[in-house]
């Protein structure tokens, strides 16, 4: 190094290293060694990266007191950000040339971006902030992103469920599932060694109908004896008769008809109102 | 706001904006309307962002003249770094009991964990630092989150190519390819809407072997009327005989052998020896 660490220059690697490395506790004595700097005044540096982020309504910095403490960065999004994320999410699938054949809607271009998928990651982290995750699940090809996205903000690993045996996973535990939509009997299967007997799972998926996918993966779930911590999906759309999951978080919901014409009715799902209470802001 | 905005705040906002929006010019009007400060102020915030981050090898922040300038963060790995990454990806996979039939080596814990991810995103990313890349380009499942990382910190777009028709993804053009390793021709395809003509493309996928699906992406990229820029892989495993693409990037190299007993060793690729000169550091 042959810079001279000055506190401005601490201000940005700790702000680097916290967003980089979020729910992770670092303790003052790596900071202060990493810096050459005083213990007092990393706790200094830290003060004010957490006022910083919660005025800006970014995300808390907490501080554990003790001999093994030290602080970590949470990424959350205040209410005001939130609803402003799902007013953008809204007007971006509110296009009825999204709609496809069979009432689905296109939505692959929207999780392909890197800007949206980094405002979903952190604000469907804001849900599971203060919940024990373990590990996030989705299936294959979708839900991906997604659920890379919220894995990345609360810095948790992610497994893949797949629909079909593949060689290059090794040896598998599957389950049959009753797709809601189509009726038809369907497989899906777990590389039996991604998840812990035990495990903690938030299960992320990009579309909800019927509910058989996600219905499907709480059997995994209970096959590999993990728990359910909860469930959340981008978008929800209509469902006629009951679904086979309640309780499933979505950030949007889209409302389809193809008669007499294209029709698509895109508005904020459930998110806001789950999430938040009235006190929040 | 609450907050009077001091130096310290905007460096702390500054270092957070940067990291969020890689490779996004955003000009010293808008950081000084954003934190009500002089635009000499926030310019010399800027250097000190600058500064800091080339001291700690982590990237680079530039800045444009005139009027339409303003400043921008590339996440570029220095040699150093980059060593330093390679070496404990090598460690991670260099275990026999990753060993799957058929000279597979299983990766999918590797590929759903955070840090391995943001550490190979900004590795790959380096690559392309100074190269015309509109949008990523993978085939499902497993070059997924690869994909989307380096996506993420070049801050462009990634689309999916999928292996077989789905409806929810409208029309799609397709190609057959050959896969290398077993021969048999198979199907590949891509939504007409993702990918646009004359688009700059760079292909990122988990594992190499004969390059057959390699090949098939791009043709598909041909189709398209787009570019191949480049193309980067997190393994390249051993093939005998000829691979039908040369030219591309692997991070690690593995040799396996099933018989007399298991075996597996892993090494650095390419990656270093093509992206870094003697000169670099």
């Amino acid at each position: 190094m042959n810079m001279k660490i000055r506190r401005s220059n601490r201000l940005v690697d700790l702000t680097r290293f916290l967003l980089e490395n979020p729910h992770k506790l670092v303790s003052l004595k790596e900071f202060s060694e990493r810096y050459g700097a005083a213990k007092s005044s990393i706790s200094e540096d830290l003060s004010i990266v957490k006022k910083t982020m919660s005025e800006f309504g970014l995300g808390q910095v907490a501080t554990v007191p003790g001999a093994s403490g030290g602080a970590y960065f949470a990424p959350k999004y205040s209410k005001e950000n939130a609803t402003q994320v799902i007013t953008e999410l809204v007007e971006l699938v509110d296009d009825s040339s999204r709609l496809l054949p069979g009432g689905y809607v296109y939505l692959s271009d929207l999780l392909g971006r890197p800007e949206i998928l980094r405002k979903v990651g952190q604000l469907i982290a804001t849900q599971y902030l203060d919940r024990d995750v373990d590990v996030i699940m989705t299936i294959e090809t979708k839900g991906i992103p997604l659920a890379q996205s919220v894995a990345m903000y609360l810095n948790k690993p992610f497994v893949i469920v797949r629909n079909s045996s593949h060689i290059t996973e090794g040896s598998t535990v599957s389950v049959n599932y009753v797709s809601g939509s189509s009726k038809r009997i369907k497989k899906m299967e777990l590389s039996r060694r991604t998840l812990k007997q035990g495990a903690n799972v938030v299960i992320i998926d990009d579309f909800l109908k019927g509910g058989g996918t996600m219905k499907g993966m709480q059997s995994l779930i209970r096959e590999f004896d993990a728990n359910l911590v909860g469930m959340n999906v981008f978008a929800e759309g209509e469902f006629s008769g009951e679904r086979l999951v309640t309780g499933c978080t979505s950030l949007i919901k889209v409302t389809t008809k193809e008669e007499p014409s294209d029709y698509l009715k895109a508005e904020p799902g459930n998110f806001l109102t789950k999430v938040f209470t009235e006190a929040d802001n």
